[in-house]
């Protein structure tokens, strides 16, 4: 196991912080924006958004679906940190766009040996996936009284959002 | 509900696209690297570790831990798409650091209401989650056979990763 890339990453850290690039901002997020996404390599969220520090969280997991996980991360952002919008972001070209049972063959054929699970959300289609998850959060249990969602498609070629679910206020239960 | 952030970040990303940053990457990550760190709205992690497009997965929730779905998202990103090596990166001042007990007081508190689920994987101490977690991480079941491993706090004031865990490999199972 080569473990270079770990001397690499503190030392592109030691240059971050001797660059003068970092500031100390309070820990809400100045937007009140949570941003839901992909774990994709190619999706540099600061950059792609136009976000400063300080200004969102970033809840990323493989294929930037509204799991249970990514609905506790919410619920801390809203509840403790007052965001009260959220954008999700799925995007083409995914890694993990398959349905599920075609997933878990190539895991098992990847691994030499069965998956120690067998829920993956995958999808097919990134815009579907942002249609079936908009209900989730609408429906999120512990949501905010009123948030604002929306959902786009990223086109990993061009770096472009396209709208899926247009931006709306989601009122309280 | 004022939705006018959502304009300002599809602005945003028009001018991220007219700017010519982006470029079309393959989608296995180049470094075989996967981060996994916290939502927190002050770590560019882009930016913290000097990543290019194409070079890591990022995967983001409340605290940086390791919980279930985060392992969903390692397995995928290790078995399909190569990554070999795992950054955990917690940081100082975190949002949810709190005792669990005290956390549900303080969402039930903040929402009114007592919030739908129990375990929020909340900590005191960012090197102790850490510590907490590397045995998590060492004894994933769909591990890849060979892996590296390490862990670091980010310290939010000044930008700067602190060594908790050091780089070592995990052997096959």
């Amino acid at each position: 196991m080569d473990l270079t890339v770990f001397d690499q990453l503190t030392q592109a850290n030691a240059d971050y912080v001797a660059g003068g690039r970092h500031r100390h901002v309070p820990v809400r997020p100045a937007r009140k924006l949570a941003v839901l996404t992909c774990m994709d390599s190619r999706i540099d969220v600061f950059a792609v958004l136009g976000l400063d520090l300080g200004e969102a969280h970033v809840i990323r997991n493989a294929g930037g679906r509204v799991t249970a996980d990514a609905l506790r991360s919410l619920t801390l952002s809203a509840a403790l940190l007052g965001t009260r919008s959220v954008i999700q972001i799925t995007h083409t070209d995914c890694g993990v766009r398959d349905p599920e049972d075609d997933i878990t063959t190539r895991l098992s054929d990847a691994m030499g040996r069965t998956p120690d699970r067998t829920q993956w959300h995958t999808f097919v289609d990134p815009g579907r996936a942002l249609r079936d998850d908009a209900p989730i959060l609408e429906n999120w249990p512990d949501r905010p009284d009123d948030f604002g969602l929306a959902g786009y498609v990223f086109d990993v070629a061009t770096g472009a959002l396209e709208e899926v679910v247009a931006p709306h206020a989601v009122p309280a239960p």
